[in-house]
This record gives C-alpha cells, sequence and structure tokens, in this order.
C-alpha cells in the first residue's frame, strides 16, 4: 500500500521508544517536507552516532574519544567525583553548569529482581577510578529508588575503609511543588533530612 | 557537552513535528540501542523516501513511480473518483480496502484565510483526470471543516454541467461515541442526515 521506502521508513521509526503506529506514519510523512540537507544532516549524524560513539575508557561517559573531555580536562576538580547511572546525568549535570568535578557512570543500577547484580553494574572500573586519583568526596546521584539506594550502600560498603567521604543528593520537595500532591515517603525523606535555616 | 554526532542528532529530530528537546534526548540515545542493520533500514529508508518518492503523475499520490499502483491497476472500479486532501487519506483508505475506485489528490483545501486559493489546490489536474475517465460518481472525502465544505462547494460548482453524481462522506456520531460529548455541529448534520432503518 505505502511505498517501499516510505514503509520501511515508517518501521524504522516503530524502533524507537513510545513511538506506535500512529506517530510512526506521522513522522514518516514529515521526513518528505524537510531540506536535502537537513535529512542529510540527520542519516549522517545517526550513523555517526553509531559508528562513533563509545563509552570513555576511564569514566563510562558517551563520547567519540577514547577520553571524554571531562577526563582530559586539567580544569576539573579532582577531589570531587560524582558517580551516576548513566551519561543522560553527566549531560544534565554539565548543563547545569554547578558541579566541577570527574563523573564515573555505571553500567546499571543493582537491581536483583531485574537480573542485575553487584558484579554487573562496572564496579572494578569504579574502584580503578577511586584508586588513579585522590577523591575527598564521592557523590552518589542516582535516582531516588530502591536500586538507587541499594547501589548507593553497596557502593558504600565497599569504600568504608577508605577516608573518603560519601555523600548523596538530597531528598525532599522539589521546587515549586504544590505540598498536597508531595508523596509520603517524599515528605519523610524532606522531613528527616530538613536543614537549619541560617 | 554532547559529543558532536549526538549534539547533530538531537537537532535532527527537533526538525520532525511535535518532537521537542527532551523527546529529541530520548530518541537520539535510543539509537545507539539500536541494532546495526536498523539503523542501516533507518537512514537508507530516510534518504530513500526523500529522493525516491514523488507524487503519481495522474492522481497526485505518493509513490516511487511515475505511476502509482492504483493508477495503474485494472482491477479498479473506474466508475467512482474518490478525492482526498492529502496522500495519507488514500493510504487509510486502501488499508480499510471497502474503496475499490480510484483517488485524486488535491495540493491542499480552499482556505483564503491562510492564502491558499482555488487555483492553488491543482484543480487543473483534476479536471484532466476526469476528462480522461467516465467517472459515475465523484465522492469528497475531507475532512469536515470550512475548508472542506468550501472545496466541497468549489468544485461541484465547476461540475454543475457534468453529468456526474457528487457526494460527500456522510458526517454524524461517531461509532461508539458518548452521546453526551457530541458537539452540537455534528448532532445538527447527523440529525438533517438521518437515515431511515430499513
Amino acid at each position: 500500500m505505502y511505498p517501499d521506502s516510505l514503509k520501511n521508513l515508517i518501521e524504522s521509526f516503530k524502533y524507537l521508544p513510545g513511538i506506535g503506529e500512529k506517530t510512526a506514519e506521522r513522522l514518516a510523512f514529515s521526513i518528505l517536507n524537510l531540506e536535502d540537507e537537513q535529512v542529510e544532516l540527520f542519516t549522517n549524524s545517526m550513523n555517526d552516532v553509531k559508528s562513533k560513539i563509545k563509552n570513555c575508557s576511564i569514566c563510562n561517559v558517551l563520547t567519540e574519544d577514547d577520553e571524554c573531555y571531562i577526563c582530559k580536562s586539567h580544569d576539573r576538580n579532582n577531589d570531587v567525583l560524582c558517580v551516576v547511572e548513566d551519561s543522560k546525568s553527566v549531560f544534565l549535570f554539565e548543563r547545569l553548569g554547578m558541579f566541577t568535578g570527574k563523573y564515573f557512570v555505571l553500567n546499571d543500577l543493582i537491581s536483583p529482581l531485574d537480573g542485575i547484580n553487584p558484579e554487573d553494574i562496572g564496579l572494578e572500573k569504579l574502584l580503578d577510578m577511586i584508586k588513579d586519583n585522590n577523591f575527598k568526596e564521592i557523590i552518589f546521584a542516582f535516582k531516588p529508588t530502591i536500586e538507587g539506594e541499594t547501589t548507593s550502600l553497596y557502593i558504600k560498603k565497599i569504600l568504608e575503609d577508605s577516608n573518603i567521604k560519601i555523600s548523596r543528593l538530597a531528598n525532599g520537595v522539589p521546587m515549586g511543588a504544590d505540598m498536597e500532591y508531595i508523596d509520603s515517603l517524599t515528605l519523610e525523606r524532606a522531613l528527616s533530612d530538613r536543614k537549619v535555616i541560617e
């Protein structure tokens, strides 16, 4: 019914997360309205992402080089390491621009129910990085879920003989939130993590 | 911050309708998880869609050939022509499989407010197709809006000296709809278009 190329493009869009039949059709048709240069950039960058992007050999963040620009930089604060669950978190922090230390990206968070055990999350590489540096503080910036907490506690236990300060992101009421919509777990954590106003 | 290829891919996804920054990021990252063959199909079909797809020389529907498979077919009912506003409608009807006649795809619907006048919608080609065939009925399958109605009436007027029966899709209550959510215009049309139960 559809011309072959259009049918294949619709199928391709359906590979992407959250894209169903209708959206795939709409997106595929919209390609017809793009400029030639836009389509060229689109397909070239897609091929490049697939062929060039790899994990930094030191910290795992996505990069086109052997070492990412953060690991290569001489302007970072080498005292602090922020351990995150994926490269997206790194880009998020970098966009924020408030954190100037180093990062390490785990392969995953520990989640026994999903078959992800401590040996699967890439701890050796993290321990290598900690050994090769002289961090004074390690910050866990995982999502506040069972998996995030489990992973934090597990790594904290491994590092308990070191003299490194271990911290996590504050949990609490998100800025601008309506109090009545805050769940009880968040409220509980916000209360126990309360800060003295100085 | 992002590696170049990833940044370009995010920008590319933002060309697509309804895709903002966050979604573009999510989609671009998801490309990393596709198989090589999937990315190959994706980029090849995107290039093909852009380079091969054109309008059928007779009826305007999107096709990779000079004439679409419907115009080339000898199995279609040559008595009926369905005039639609875009190629998507043709594919929709074809998927339904209930209509066996020919189609004609207008360039657009008449919409003076958007600067689309009768001379912009590709009427000459439609009149050529009508002249070259011997249609007994022409069905307008436009969306039920001012633009759709205006276009229907305009073409009907042009064809009023011919002996061709002119019809439009029935308007009315959509199947499965909740009566209380039907707008008054639809209800009015459903009432005036009411059918005798036989």
